[in-house]
């Protein structure tokens, strides 16, 4: 079965003060119709992507409210994998179209997060870490690990770190939709404040409101995108629990699974949306996914290989760190960022990567033109 | 394809105070293994059902939490849609197993609700109504509605909201994992506390912690207890929005849809676990499955019809009411309890009913031996 992405929308990400979480599910799915010029009665079902709005607004059963911006109220579920929300109602969705029961879906990843203070923010994102063995840690706290281990036995760079950041500022400069249009020099990255050693502000994503929606469909359609491989890996939810902190080992089993699905390999992706949670992320990434050899992911990027005229171009929307990181909208907003690129015949096959928690959810999708 | 549950637990229900989540987890993980007599590998998969251990406990990513008591890390997601996440956990694994993409799959709900203050309870409950259009509302406050709605137009009587309640009360005293084993004639629920008039103490649904779980496949067993139809409707969050209160429109349409899908009718079914969250709540989900004509449930429950004997039993287990409703486990532990009883060959068919809310999201499963 060919499943196409027959509509996406990506909203504006940042701090969208003057928008509630209802008047972003209401542009998600206005946006991400008029994209796919259908009816809304073609809409048979719908995943929604949230992480937390029960405790960002007071509000859950956030299917029943996006099912109800709908005439004929189509059946609706959320679906929660931390930061990996986005990603996993992405694979629901395409579970739904393979099993026949639904013909066209709608997934829609929102999320809110600017309604509470940051230190709220921070405690309830710490809520994807293990509660039992990872007691009162942040997740800047938890990749600040994955940071000094990955330095002490790859030797990678403070400054390595910052030029993932340049880069992905330098691409969200051209997205309409990124929270942050400021460019950076690696000097000014490795030198701004200092959150969790050694990572500091410029290496953090941001805190984002925005929401992200595609259309997925089993029908004959002339769109041009189609999912062509999906993998979906899990690990120990504690980094106290890991063998190895030098790997996402997710992140690996689950672009394992969607290169076998999708027989492409690595050297046929032109394109990749990865999860850079942080500066360290986009790394670990990078090698999890096998675009570079384990401990020189780091100076490919520096030396210019994952950006435009490199090997691959990873995250032209400028990614987490850039564009912005409302978290169940982010694995929803890399399928429709992908597919807009691969629309405008921009790439022919590229690579979503979305994770939650520090890498005990990982789901990898390839996009390519049909 | 056949759908067969072959594996079912329900832990006991209750005020848990010497179990945490994590345990109740593992109790399940455990309990469901041990009746399905696989081995842990040959779990593809993980859906876990839970409405808000991101408030109750601080620890969301459940999928990640139950993935990691298996050695092999299966791929997990949780589903939440308020008090019917369960019932959208079981649609989601059907759909991952009607896909091919999986064999065996794990369903697993839990709740840990006794944490934190019953008023925080009633706060973190109430996240699934519309915060925009009952704000402040609590679920008795809206059943309530719905039960004076219902004794204005149909004439169903104080005695009858009681009766249901007696009943259920009965059928728990025979099941061990039930929260309440205590039996109430009709004066005692009547004349108990009241909540939100005209509810009472005793015809509220209590806080409860617990855990429910099934394994389900599509590989030949000779488990005798399969899905023959599934049905999943949808209305508005707010009762505010709704045209008529004297029904839920979403457990109409799941009924039709599950009926269709099974070939089967209202008068094959034996048995029911319906969503009885309020006595009110019973007597509407026995008119709008079709058991009884729309306005007559209430005298058929009082005269006996919902029992051993009458025309088929509702809540054989006590129902949300006297099992009790942690509420993720609650969809789960229907079809769990319902499995059991096919395998003892005390039905042969049987139709689990789980709603969300005031009705907004609603999910309907037929069982049956094969």
């Amino acid at each position: 079965m060919n499943i196409k992405v027959i509509g996406n929308y990506v909203g504006r990400f940042g701090e969208l003060w003057e928008q509630s979480l209802t008047d972003l599910i209401k542009e998600g799915v206005a946006g991400v119709l008029a994209d796919a010029q259908i009816k809304p009665e073609s809409v048979d079902a719908i995943f929604v992507a949230n992480k937390a709005s029960g405790s960002f607004n007071q509000q859950r059963h956030l299917g029943a409210l996006v099912s109800e911006q709908f005439g004929h109220f189509p059946p609706a579920m959320r679906i929660e994998g931390a930061c990996a929300s986005g990603g996993l109602a992405i694979l629901a969705a395409q579970q739904a179209l393979l099993s026949g029961t639904y013909k066209t879906v709608l997934v829609l990843g929102v999320e809110k997060m600017t309604d509470v203070s940051s230190s709220e923010t921070a405690a309830i994102l710490a809520t994807a870490a293990s509660r039992e063995k990872e007691y009162g840690s942040t997740f800047p706290a938890l990749y600040a690990m994955l940071a000094n281990y990955h330095m002490n036995r790859y030797g990678t760079t403070r400054e390595q770190l910052s030029s993932v950041v340049v880069k992905n500022h330098l691409h969200a400069f051209d997205n309409s939709k990124a929270q942050f249009h400021k460019k950076f020099t690696v000097e000014e990255v490795s030198n701004s404040v200092l959150v969790s050693s050694p990572l500091r502000l410029l290496d953090c994503s941001p805190i984002s409101d925005g929401v992200a929606a595609v259309i997925l469909s089993s029908k004959a359609s002339s769109r041009k995108t189609s999912i062509l491989g999906f993998g979906h890996g899990q690990d120990t939810l504690a980094l106290a629990d890991r063998q190895d902190l030098g790997s996402l080992i997710a992140t690996q089993k689950a672009a394992k699974q969607a290169f076998n699905r999708s027989s492409l390999s690595q050297k046929d992706i032109q394109a990749a949306e990865v999860h850079d949670c942080f500066s360290i992320a986009e790394i670990l990434a990078a090698e999890d996914l096998g675009f570079f050899a384990k401990g020189q992911a780091a100076t490919a990027i520096a030396s210019g290989q994952a950006t435009y005229g490199g090997q691959l171009v990873i995250n032209p929307s400028g990614g987490l760190k850039a564009c912005g990181h409302p978290v169940g909208a982010t694995g929803v907003k890399q399928i429709a960022f992908l597919s807009s690129l691969i629309e405008a015949g921009k790439f022919d096959v590229a690579l979503a990567h979305n994770v939650g928690g520090s890498g005990a959810t990982a789901v990898v999708n390839i996009l390519g033109k049909s």
